[in-house]
């Protein structure tokens, strides 16, 4: 057995909800996942994640605390789920007292970003510094904020919506209004439009399923002029949002993670010469970028991660 | 007498050196400002601020400690003031250190912009708050970052650059490379450049003196339309970046000052629609936007508060 405490890190996510027993960094054991989408709504599906707690909980007695990271807008303080991003019927779910009463231990509910740059913060690309900003690309493009050793939840809980922030006041209309939203320049989705729409002013035929990220890098690994320079213009623009971080924050590091961030040197390459290109010295020289050190089971981590610092 | 510890607030400018005696927020008394360019390098100058607070130390028994807002890059923590944008031969010079050897007081250093943002958030109008974003709008345009209750400097002390973000990822270039920066767009020369040039397609002969924020303010308030647009474009672009403010650390305050922020309901209103329609709910709902309380006094008086918190 450990000396640290076990704690449950549970990441629900619009398909499953994953649920694991987590010793430090490292999984040790997970309860079958369950099908978001087999509940009509929060009660039915709480419940079945209690008994899988139990479960869990009777396989590994010295569990202490339960975290748990949800897709959507959540007041950390009061572990209240305010509305989820893609299941239904979850509003004003009190979820934190909820599972702390059926369960009798203390629970910790962030929004998944959070938890995923926690899990960076505490055990992975961020670990030892007191200022990092987390960078999530996916279909989504989110994050969270790490400053003077602190989570920066901001007054409604909503700090880290990095995918939001602009790039272009003049350019594309992000989901809120929002004028040049770096998710519709950087998201999977806008990736490969781009690409594709790349590719046909080339006269080259290919269908948007051969334009996602992982295709795209694929043929930029094999040489395609057009596929290295998508990454180049992807780079481009995220470093366009990583620098007004850095001028804003002065973070030690900056950490990437999701999907995207598995090109590896096709994207860190050119971003992290466009960020240097355009930060002074003190904002450049003691920053270290970082693809993040855990993929799906980030939140997961992190979420047991936030709970074992209050058990 | 006050109750409240009396303190020096030192407002270090490229031009004069105003040093304050200050309780709470009021300037009860004042040295007589100090030519900066009249003296060759620092020791000289250090020497006359000395003795400046001496005399004044004189007069005001009470006084606890020193505050010093340089117009520069600066080291928080030690005190160090690495070097000065408009004042020649400040390289690397341990201010905290001198002058606290020198007066036997507690001395704190920080850069003007902190000063100014410090003493918003604690006698202006960022007071109470939580979590505040300070904007200056001048000839350069700075700020600083107040998050969980604390001022964020950041891994090395450059945190709250504002000027220095993008707004346009394919914009203008600022000073450091930095492609879009908010400074090459909202700055007093680049505001007077703007209208100077509508006023010119639009065949009225103006001189670029008379497109001073100043004159331009006067102009919108007499009803001149192009004058009007101006504002209009310089809010659009303002509320972008306070926008990526907003997304990234959701603040329950933005607090503008600088002499462009005396434009008033010319800047704010326009900026006020502008940031509301790009934010959700959670963003905008408890958010105050105000303009600065302090005007030339707010780098001593923060200087000053700052200096009290470690009396």
């Amino acid at each position: 057995m450990s000396d640290s405490p076990l704690s449950i890190g549970i990441d629900f996510g619009g398909t499953s909800v994953k649920i694991a027993v987590v010793d430090r960094s490292h999984i040790i054991d997970h309860a079958p996942p369950i099908a978001t989408q087999d509940f009509e709504g929060p009660e039915q599906l709480i419940e079945a994640m209690v008994r899988a707690v139990e479960d869990l909980g009777a396989r590994h007695p010295g569990i202490k605390a339960i975290g748990v990271g949800m897709p959507g807008f959540v007041n950390f303080e009061k572990g209240i789920v305010y509305g989820l991003t893609n299941v239904k019927n979850w509003e004003n779910i009190p979820l934190k007292t909820i599972l702390s009463e059926k369960l009798g231990l203390p629970v910790v509910v962030d929004n998944d970003a959070n938890c995923m740059a926690f899990a960076e913060w505490k055990c992975g690309a961020g670990q030892g510094f007191e200022h990092v900003v987390f960078v999530s690309l996916g279909t989504g493009v989110g994050g969270a904020v790490i400053a003077n050793g602190q989570m920066i939840r901001g007054a409604m809980h909503g700090a880290g919506e990095i995918g939001q922030t602009s790039i272009d006041y003049q350019g594309r209309m992000g989901h809120y209004g929002n004028v040049g939203a770096l998710e519709e320049y950087v998201g999977n989705r806008e990736i490969a439009t781009a690409a594709h729409e790349a590719y046909i002013a080339a006269g080259i035929q290919k269908s948007l399923e051969d334009c996602t990220p992982a295709a795209l890098a694929a043929a930029a690994h094999a040489g395609d002029p057009i596929a290295l320079a998508q990454w180049d213009s992807v780079a481009r623009m995220l470093a366009t949002a990583a620098m007004n971080f850095c001028w804003l924050l002065n973070p030690q590091a900056i950490v990437i993670g999701g999907g995207v961030a598995r090109s590896g040197e096709l994207l860190f390459k050119p971003f992290n010469r466009y960020l240097a290109s355009q930060l002074s010295g003190p904002f450049i020289d003691h920053l270290a970028v970082s693809p993040a050190a855990f993929g799906h089971e980030a939140g997961a981590i992190g979420a047991a991660a936030m709970a074992r610092e209050i058990a």
